[in-house]
């Protein structure tokens, strides 16, 4: 995709967005363009919503408690919402956002926190993952924002499954034989990928995983990955066997 | 590979290590093992020197100044060094700390800092990049420092390229096509992987670098990459398909 219009500053608003559309933004983001970035009348942004494509906008107003835009023309259509489930178990803090940033720059649809056995964090501020995963698409380009699904415990998650689609699980036990064959015979099925935490799973948790019918284990190499890499490492490959990079 | 020992520390050294060697540990790790992790004599760590494998080893001193370990035996075959060449635009500070431990975890064996016309920063200071190699290697347990080349300027780069060696470049224009046939016509061939810098390479490079006969483009997807996922992607579908996840 050629990177027009890559220095304007990208914005996700959940207005509906049209030729000719006139609109205030909320105090937050009228802040962040009349203040921080300093923009004035007649100045560019780039709008999107995950639903309307990219729109390039000029400045009407930039008084800093509410800034108007009039939407000039969309630069880019709406790209399908991503059929990606990830799950993951959370981690502390920064390493969390980056997570989170992480897994909307590799186009997943939906981010799923799952607490395990040996997971780090029991409660998160789904606000923040919220906001992680918004500014991730905006600096990214990514027109569709991943729905942030609240943390579940992995049993749960189980209970809820639904049994057609594949859960790819990362596993440091799993046989070493290449990725790209097991991934290849899941090409055109919807599947998500799960990635255990520090530490991986618990032996029980493994046994459980491993047993149920729609669960294919995946090995990402002979060496140990922290979570972040596993996180990138297994949906690059995902993405490029069966995924969008085709 | 089985975890066992995955509690103990591991330390890199450049001793030569075989049964019943005894041996006494520098300053730095010395105050590391005994005032830091509060190691005492009897306690175990795990020693590795990128040519014997790794060995468990316990303290036969545990004075802040002089560590002194008696080897016992060894827990781990020595791993072949990674012929797999990575070559990267560097970041600043904590990013391209983060961008070296990654390349460490993904197994490569060469890591090249390469300045670009849009690279953050011309100079690097050596010793770090070398420290924080050695750090990943021994947190995830890798048998093999990577060896950290002083940074070079893209056009010496090329001058140098032995020509028998695939360069395979992350390239934002590349077609689309999954990178999954690309790589696999590479099977058994030595390969080095070069990421450009947040911004991408100039028209000139790219241009430069296409007409190389031995460069071959690779695309990682449909949305803009940063420099630091880019790397994880692009060792993570190399490894999977031509590399050691085999």
């Amino acid at each position: 995709m050629p990177r027009t219009h890559a220095t304007l500053p990208r914005l996700y608003v959940e207005l509906d967005l049209s030729a000719g559309t006139q609109l205030t933004l909320g105090k937050e983001q009228s802040l962040y363009l009349a203040a921080v970035l300093r923009k004035s009348v007649g100045d560019e942004v780039v709008l999107f919503n995950g639903r309307d494509g990219a729109w390039r906008c000029a400045l009407t107003s930039d008084s800093k408690k509410s800034v108007g835009l009039e939407l000039i023309e969309q630069i880019a259509g709406q790209t399908p919402v991503s059929d990606l489930w990830y799950g993951f178990a959370p981690l502390k803090s920064e390493r969390l956002d980056y997570v989170i940033q992480k897994a909307v720059e590799m186009g997943v649809g939906t981010i799923q926190p799952v607490i395990t056995q040996r997971t780090q964090v029991n409660r998160l501020k789904h606000e923040r993952l919220v906001a992680n995963a918004i500014e991730a698409a905006e600096q990214c380009e990514v027109l569709s924002v991943p729905v942030v699904a609240p943390e579940m415990t992995l049993e749960r998650l189980i209970d809820g499954w639904p049994a057609m689609r594949t859960l790819i699980v990362a596993d440091e036990g799993a046989a070493s034989s290449s990725p790209v064959e097991t991934l290849s015979s899941l090409r055109g099925k919807p599947v998500g990928v799960l990635i255990g935490p520090e530490g991986g799973f618990s032996d029980q948790e493994r046994d459980r995983l491993l047993a149920l019918p729609y669960v294919v284990p995946i090995s990402l190499g002979p060496r140990i990955l922290r979570a972040d890499t596993a996180a990138v490492a297994a949906l690059a490959v995902i993405q490029a066997i069966i995924g969008d990079w085709r």
